[in-house]
């Protein structure tokens, strides 16, 4: 499967798109950032988003697209553009049918280091060794949004067989009511 | 001049158009609130939102939208579904080119009752006044929506003033370097 990881920022939003599946080697398709300058309106800002996010979509076609989720008790001075960003990068997925998924950081830590408390270097070096790359992917929101990526396919099978197993069950009691 | 004014939400979100000029009186073009249910995944009630939002804007033809500010320090249950709802509203405006403002609740109690720390039942009190209803509109959420948009009636042109100015200014003082 191939899945497009956004980490997501209004000043810099990490995109890293993964091919793989559990079990299999991963490869990386592309990495980059989506940059806005912070002495435009918060609104134009989202607008570059939503294009970049778009024309990453149409480019690459990914099955899911994974995002981390945004607490509201994160960094207070930028947690709303990121969480507004994060908003548009979901609504560009969803309104053309493609999967979105979110995931915490503790858990991407925890998928690509084994420790839900891995530093942003340690999450790094493992990024660069599970995709076989020359170096570290820069900047770190690069290097985040492959973790994403990479997270959504080790954990994604999992969590769907779940998730449908649930809504089955929903259904089943839903019937014999 | 036409306003939608937003007061967003993603449970309930304020719709409200209002036509008038400095001076003049106000009046009522249309109101409502979008709607969408919990049981659903975020990013499905954001397109819900965009959807309306396009379909307000494409009904109504406004020449501005004004919409709440979000701050982080409001109610951290529903605050990031807030910031979302407000990011997709901004984005709808911006892309086809409307003018976006945000209007903090304080702005808004101040415009319409003079008192910036004024209630809810005196917001939705003076919107009925201010627009000549019948009855007060309601949910608050589209009392609140009219009220961001007189607000932007009664403040857009001395603020828009004030911001061609700074810009001319800023146009000068590059010229002269």
């Amino acid at each position: 499967m191939r899945v497009l990881g956004i980490d997501p920022g209004l000043t810099r939003c990490g995109m890293g798109v993964v091919d793989g599946s559990i079990g299999r080697p991963l490869s990386l398709v592309d990495v980059g950032v989506l940059r806005t300058t912070s002495s435009l309106p918060v609104w134009e800002r989202l607008v570059t988003i939503e294009k970049g996010v778009d024309a990453w979509l149409d480019e690459h076609q990914p099955d899911a697209v994974a995002i981390e989720r945004i607490f509201a008790r994160s960094d207070v001075s930028t947690i709303m553009g990121t969480a507004q960003a994060a908003g548009i990068a979901m609504v560009c997925a969803a309104r053309r049918g493609v999967p979105v998924a979110l995931h915490t950081p503790s858990e991407v830590k925890a998928a690509v280091s084994g420790n839900g408390r891995a530093d942003k270097a340690q999450v790094g070096l493992m990024v660069t060794r599970l995709l076989r790359l020359d170096a570290m992917p820069k900047p770190a929101d690069a290097a985040d949004a492959l973790a994403l990526a990479i997270t959504h396919i080790w954990r994604g099978g999992a969590q769907n067989r779940l998730e449908a197993a649930v809504a089955a069950q929903a259904l089943k009691v839903g019937a014999h009511k």
